[in-house]
Parts: C-alpha cells; structure tokens; sequence
C-alpha cells in the first residue's frame, strides 16, 4: 500500500491548475490550502453527503459554508435542478468571490461546474470527485453543463477548476457497478493513446475490480495524466482533445435512448467503444485480434459490450446526427488506427456505419 | 443627413471583433460579410420580429436559417425561457459551427448571447441590436445572461460576438420611451469618462429626443467608443469596467423592486444616477452646481430622477447587498469625483447612503 500523494499539473497558462491524487487528501490540509475564499457552497448529492459532506465541511475550517444536496443520477443534470444551486448561492448572499466546491460523481461535479461558469458570470470552481469516473475523467478539463431532453450535455461552458483534489479513500465505498463505470474511462485512455496502459490494463483489471489501493492509483494517476496533456494541447476542444470521445458518439446515443440513468454513462461508454472497435475493424483499420483484446477486456471490466436489443439502428443514427462533434452535417466518429491510437474522421460510408450499429443491436 | 458608415473596433486579442454603425447596414452586405455559417439561428421577440426578421433573413441569402420569437420584456428574461432558444437550435439540427443572430433590444442580446455562449459551450454570435439602449450598451462588450427570481443578470457568461451591427435607421420605429432609457446609457458615458461629451449632449439632448440622424449618429459613436476603450482594458470586469455601471446598483435595486418591466432599465438607471449624484455630492466629492447639472440632464432626457415612493430605504439596501460588485460582504458603489470622472468605492459611511436613498424617496 502506498501512501504517497501525486500531484499532476494542467498547463493553461492562467488558467493553469494542480490535480492532487492521494489516499484521504480530504482529510489533510488540501483543501484549506487550495481554496483561499471565505464563502464556499458545496453541492453534493443525497448519496455522497451522508458519507463525506462533514468531513469536508469541517476541514474548510472557519468559513462561512453552505451546501446544496442535489437528488442523485443523470436524469436529474438539467436546468431545472441547476437552478437549485443558483437559489442556494442567491440565499447565502454569496457574491463573485466565493467558491464552489463539487463533492461527487460526474453529474455532481458537471452541475457545479457550470453553476460556478454562470452564477455572476464566473466564481471560482475546486472539484473533490468521489467516483472513479469523475476522479478520472470529469473533473478534470473544465467542461461542465447539463443535459437537454434531446441531447446529452448540450447546455454548458469550459470552466477550469482551482484544484481537481482526488482522495482515493473514497472509492471504498463506491458501489460495484459504479467502479465498473469508471473503469470504461480509464480503459479509454488506453485505447486512445497508450498501449502500453493498455496491457497494464489487461493485467491488472482483477485488482481494480477487487480495489488495490497501489492498482487504482497507478490507473487514477495515468488516467489523468493523459487527460492533462491532451487537454493542455486543446483546451476548447478544436482538435485533438476530441480523441476523449471514443466510444461516446454510439454511448451518447444509447444512454438518451434508454433514459438518462437507466445505463450509468461508463456503460454506455462500453457498449459504444465495442461499436467504434467493431467499426475500425470493419474498416480494416485494426485487425480482429486486436478488436478481441479490446473487447474482452472491456467485458472483464463487467460493462456491457453491445446496446440494448430494444432500439433500433435507425433511432441510434438520428441521435448521432446531435453529437457536438458534427460539422456541416457530418458525423465525426473516433475510431482506431492501433490499440493506444485513435483518429477522428468523417471518411467513412454510411452503409458500414449501419452495419455495424446492427451487429451490436442483433439480439 | 450623413450616410457614412463607421467601424470600431474592440481589441481583445484573439476575441477582437468589430463594430459596425450607420444606416441600413442590415438592407446591405454587412450580414452576410460578417456571418460565415451556414447555419444560423436569428433570435428576436414579438415586438422587433414583424418589423424586421424578414430583411435580416433576406439578407442572410442561400443558408439554413431559423428563427426564435420570444416574449417581449425584461419580464421573460429568465432560464425558462432561455430554454426556448435551446429547443429551436436543437429541433433545427444544429452544431457548434452554427451561428446565433441576436435581432432585438438589451432582453433579446442577453438571451441570445447567453444561449450562444452555452449552446454545445458556445457557438458564434453576431449582435443586431434594435434598440437605442443596446446599440450604445448591452450589444458591445460581452456580458450575457438572464435574471433570477432575487437578482438581475445573476447567471450568465462573457461571451463576445464576431461583429456588432448597429444600424441606425431602425430607431425611427423605436418607442419614445425607449429612446430616453437608451439616452441613459448614453449620458452615463459622459459622466463616467467625457466631460466634453457631457458638454455635447447637454446641447443637443432636445435634437436626439427629436431623432436627429447626425446627432443620434454621433451619439452612438461616442457612446461604443467609450464602450470599447474600458472593455478592452478590462474584459472580465476586475476593475475599470465596474465604472460602467454608474448608477446602475441604485437602478437594479429599484427594477428589482418594482418587478421587471414595470420600470425599464434605462429608465431605473436614470434614477440610479441621480442618486449616485446625490451621494457623490453629499460627500463633497462634486459640488451643488455640477448636481444639478447631472440632475438636469437626466431629467431633460425625460427619464425618472427620484426612486419609487412606495419602496423603503430597507428594501433597496438589502438589494445593493446581492450586486455582483459586493466583495467580502462590502457593497462598492460608482461615485463621481467630477464630471467626467468615476471612481469605484467602499470607502463610504451607512448613514451617507441611507440619507440618499431617503432623500430619493422622499415624496
């Protein structure tokens, strides 16, 4: 067991920012040391302030603190309960000088971060994600937003946080299904940029599944370290910081399909980067054992590896078609040239795509 | 009668962009020389749409265009509505390359500028305000957003345009009560920055009144020069651009208050400034003779210069506690140390500014 703290640096130039990774940092003097306010409002969720809202509370010290407690899952990440967060703030008579502070999951930390983007046109931000998921993926980057009944993150702002502060004591007590979740994300990482990780991966999934402390903070510290570079070298998202999207153009689609918190978001993902596996091969980009390994691994982390039999390949396409990456009509898709590298394009033929949302429909 | 056309620009780095004024430059080449998208989405309201959407929509030629009608008044200002904007530009297909007309008064450019900043985290915008109040004030420099139920423009995001397009021939449909709120603006210009132009308007408040073309020209000119210089020094507002809002803590208390749209904006502004002339004086930082010359101005205009007598000095106080420009819990007010001359301050006694709110309400 390690008990070393990692901190990883996003490179912004002002907006520049420290991600610390390390077991019970929520617990220490981080979190009175990276937020400097007097008035800080914590929004969490009913799920997560049972657990860790006191903790955090008193280790803020002696400041004027107030919190929101949002009701838990995606379905909720929309304006109506955004709104919630702003009432809280306007109520405390918190000004431009305060902070929020996201205690949570994806949705929690998505949330906050566009409610620090838009109360008074920007407050500060520090983001304290509990689920694998959100430690490794979400609350680092500075998108944020919520969703609209026709598209998943459709109403947002690029927010950077103050400080991303991942306690990795946290995820004892994140449910199975969530750790899962969060692993399609890290699984990501290696498919897009490291095969190196991604053999690492393949031997290591046991333990992340079973919670190695010293497996998690390898997979949470790599993660995030090619979350910072990629997200460094495209902050809005022009080019490379794309790549971040594989297997979520196809997951996007399913997860508004079913409901937004039927199929958890690293589900989704799972299912849509067997599809965007399935399609490279189909366009002779990888090669069937590579595609394998990248399924299997991918069903070792027990996430689905195939949609739900009950949608249709048609209603999957019209979803596509709303995906932030498209541009002048046209889907871009991110597909794979090589386990560890991944591509955007728009050069493909619409029959393959069609094929290979139906192979993963065939029931 | 001049027909020359002007251009200023704003420098802001990357984010510069330009202002266009003269008249009918929304019969000529200008949309479709500052609008490169294919697909655009014209945002108005009932009001303006029925004078004007068709020729802004002609004059985008062979594209997609779409059109969003939102109520007219400060009244609608708010998330629920925005979320119309978001419906229209999600049913119409659109992208992040997409562009966002704002076609309309201060209300109609905060929306829409709000709703392009948000959209799928911010697609373009192109400013064509209809009103004399956002052709000198909200269409330049940036600032979006909505109102919340305690607290006008409480949400919202710096977002800027790539073009501002001003033209001038659409203040001959505009209501007179309108022209005065846009005069409001105009003559807070001089007060916070020109004397000369102070000078100016005082000799030709009756000839704008009157809609003199050259006299509107030149006023709108002035009014987005001034506009430019303090944005470009200070985007986000962390110092000198605070001096934009003279008079305003005083009228968005007051619009609060009286419910939006009962008063107009410029109109509560035009008692803001009164009272901030009024506690300037009190004091003693500008004389009796340099008051009343304020006073008078504002009154000439045929704008308000007392506050609502059925408020209480209780309730506009706890308002001026929620503007954005409180830190640490400090109220900071726009006084003036001369004519021409604004400066921010906390650095004031209870007693002065409840004596002047008092003694604005004094029936």
């Amino acid at each position: 067991m390690t008990d070393s703290i990692n901190t990883i640096h996003i490179d912004l130039g002002e907006r520049s920012y420290p991600i610390i990774i390390g077991p019970g940092i929520t617990r220490n003097e981080s979190l009175e040391r990276h937020i400097s306010q007097r008035n800080v409002l914590v929004v969490s969720n009913e799920t997560v302030a049972p657990l860790y809202l006191e903790q955090i509370v008193n280790g803020l010290g002696n400041r004027l603190v107030e919190s929101v407690i949002l009701p838990d899952g995606e379905a909720y990440k929309n304006l109506d309960v955004l709104n919630r967060i702003f009432d809280g703030m306007i109520e405390a008579g918190f000004g431009r000088d305060c902070c929020v502070v996201a205690l949570g999951g994806g949705v929690v930390g998505d949330m906050a971060g566009f409610a620090a983007a838009a109360y008074q046109r920007g407050v500060a931000l520090v983001q304290v994600p509990t689920s694998l998921l959100a430690q490794v993926d979400s609350s680092v980057g500075g998108k944020t937003g919520v969703n609209h009944a026709m598209g998943k993150n459709m109403i947002g702002a690029f927010h950077q946080p103050e400080a991303v502060l991942i306690d990795t004591d946290v995820l004892t007590t994140l449910a199975q299904r969530e750790l899962s979740a969060g692993l399609a994300e890290v699984i990501k990482y290696g498919f897009i940029r490291d095969a190196e990780f991604f053999t690492w991966l393949e031997q290591h999934i046991d333990a992340l599944l079973e919670r190695d402390t010293d497996a998690l903070a390898h997979a949470i510290r790599r993660s995030c370290e090619i979350k910072a570079e990629v997200v460094a070298a495209d902050e809005r998202e022009h080019g490379v910081r794309a790549l971040l999207n594989f297997g979520h153009t196809f997951g996007h689609a399913i997860e508004n399909l079913q409901g937004y918190g039927n199929w958890l978001h690293g589900e989704a993902v799972g299912a849509g980067m067997c599809m965007a596996l399935d399609m490279s091969a189909r366009m002779g980009w990888i090669d069937e054992q590579a595609k394998q390994r990248g399924i299997s691994l991918i069903e070792r982390a027990h996430l689905p590896t195939r949609a739900p039999a009950n949608l249709t390949t048609a209603q999957i396409i019209e979803l596509m078609g709303r995906d932030k990456k498209v541009m002048d009509g046209q889907v871009r898709l991110i597909l794979l040239k090589a386990i560890g590298q991944a591509v955007i394009t728009a050069e493909f033929e619409q029959h393959v795509l069609e094929t290979t949302i139906n192979s993963a429909l065939d029931a």
